[in-house]
């Protein structure tokens, strides 16, 4: 008797800055086991891909110890990767540099592996099992320290050319505008990240003294949730938001624009907002979507799996 | 004996505001015949798929009369199409609104019919025959009246979720900048256009009544070669080119970031300047391409089928 993939299990590896997940899920993406390990910053590739397989096999015991019940081990890992060779292009939290992460960990695991970048398994994972599971088409927006995420397009992960696309965050919405970690001027990222709207709110804040922020709220401690606690309070706040939302309806019409997915889910801190923030993306995007929305409709959801979503997604890379 | 794709021929329909191109070509994208029919303003659906019935019988009796030597017929159609179902969901120009074209003039040839977006026909046909031969990810920008383009990935075109994607030049790069046909400000076409450039030219020749351009052109004559042809002699062209490079690069490395083509390829009116346009623009991909050159390097070229792309792509549907 053969085992069907219906039956079998998958191994899904999400490498952070401080720890790296391990999960093992059914083809459902229910999560029956899961682990993690911290990694150290600038930690060698030989020595982390070691404690990856440890991980791999801490889990693979916990499920009853048979490596022949996975299809095979999925991960998510920041940075440029070159999905094809399973090799680590640049992660520069991880100090590595065209290291082959993948083909180590599967020779010292004797198992097979596929690996992409921790954004794209990210949307890979909301798109099968999160936000995005009754849409063939689906972009995910995180908006954390940075602005990532990925793209799937037809069921299927799109990585861009030589897996080193989807680059979402790194999109200029405003020429000769912010300047940005990539070295243009005007990303997306500089205006939408959580980074940036901490940004927005504390110049916004010393620009107007007067506000009901500035009077009450320590400038050190803004966080993304500062503006939007404020903004049904205080005007300054109100014109915080407003403009976050107006940047990050540019850069997400744009995306529609080119992918038409049926769905845009955002991630990361910010997306902690639901309603308040779809709401309003969602009423901008019904107004300046391309040729409107009566066909190829698209909605902006906020992502569904929180900080699973990289696991998940990578484990579904053997979907 | 049966026929292999290889040796069968292909049709290849472009429809233009005023006229409908039709073409034979084999898998090299060698023209074996060319026609052509007018096409009337805002005609009835019927009327133009009848006539473009009549074209293609005209092209399958000039190579031998036999509809078992094509494959299919491919169709390039402006406006916002239904590939999968064959319907022209919306072209203005062609007055055409939920209009079943594909369906028509299959039934009425009794030859499978494909269709897709003229802007998606032609940007297939330079990834097959043109410019982006050598490359399996390539998008191809035309320069026109505005701008279009369209994209291909892996070999294959990619026509965004419901075919409904792929507007390239409705991406906003000056949030609040130029007003744009599709109602948002500070769209890609709004400064990338050949009308945009017209606009930008005329402009600084009113405001610079000094230059060169104003004392030796007549504004009522300025074309999208005006500039170019000044920039080496006067300062206020060269400025108008120096800005519509810079715009156009923002919305190139917009797209490169996204889908790491190996070439973009320029097409339309302006792609005439070749190196004048290519040269500065691959200046500025090669400084702010996101993490570089080095692993994923992406081209920037001028495209090379001139207005055959189209109906040469159409037929390429069925490559």
């Amino acid at each position: 008797m053969t085992i069907t993939n219906k039956v079998k299990n998958y191994i899904g590896i999400d490498i952070g800055g401080t720890t790296v997940k391990g999960i093992i899920t059914n083809y459902n993406g229910d999560i029956l086991y899961e682990d993690h390990i911290a990694t150290g910053i600038a930690m060698d590739g030989d020595v982390l891909s070691n404690r990856i397989v440890e991980l791999i096999n801490n889990l693979i015991m916990a499920n009853g110890g048979f490596k022949s019940s996975f299809s095979g081990v999925g991960i998510g890992c920041p940075g440029l990767i070159d999905s094809k060779r399973g090799m680590v292009i640049f992660a520069g939290n991880l100090g590595l540099k065209y290291y082959p992460l993948g083909g180590k960990i599967s020779e010292n695991l004797g198992m097979p592996v596929k690996i992409t970048n921790d954004a794209n398994a990210a949307a890979l994972g909301e798109a099968k099992f999160g936000a995005g599971k009754k849409y063939k088409d689906s972009i995910l927006i995180t908006l954390g320290t940075g602005v990532g995420g990925g793209i799937v397009i037809n069921g299927k992960l799109f990585e861009g050319g030589n897996s080193a696309g989807t680059e979402i965050g790194h999109t200029v919405i405003v020429e000769d505008g912010e300047s940005c970690t990539c070295g243009r001027k005007g990303c997306l990222e500089a205006y939408s990240s959580a980074t940036a709207l901490i940004r927005q709110t504390r110049r916004a804040m010393e620009e107007n003294r007067n506000s009901l922020m500035w009077k009450t709220y320590n400038l050190d401690t803004v966080s993304g949730k500062t503006a939007f606690d404020y903004a049904k309070t205080d005007i300054t706040a109100k014109i915080v938001i407003d403009n976050y939302i107006k940047h990050l309806a540019c850069g997400i019409i744009n995306l529609a624009n080119i992918f038409r997915p049926q769905v845009v889910m955002l991630g990361g801190g910010v997306s902690n907002q639901k309603k308040n923030l779809t709401a309003p993306l969602q009423k901008i995007l019904d107004k300046e979507l391309f040729a409107g929305q009566t066909y190829a409709p698209v909605k902006v959801v906020t992502a569904s799996l929180g900080n699973k979503a990289g696991a998940l997604g990578a484990a579904a890379l053997w979907l």
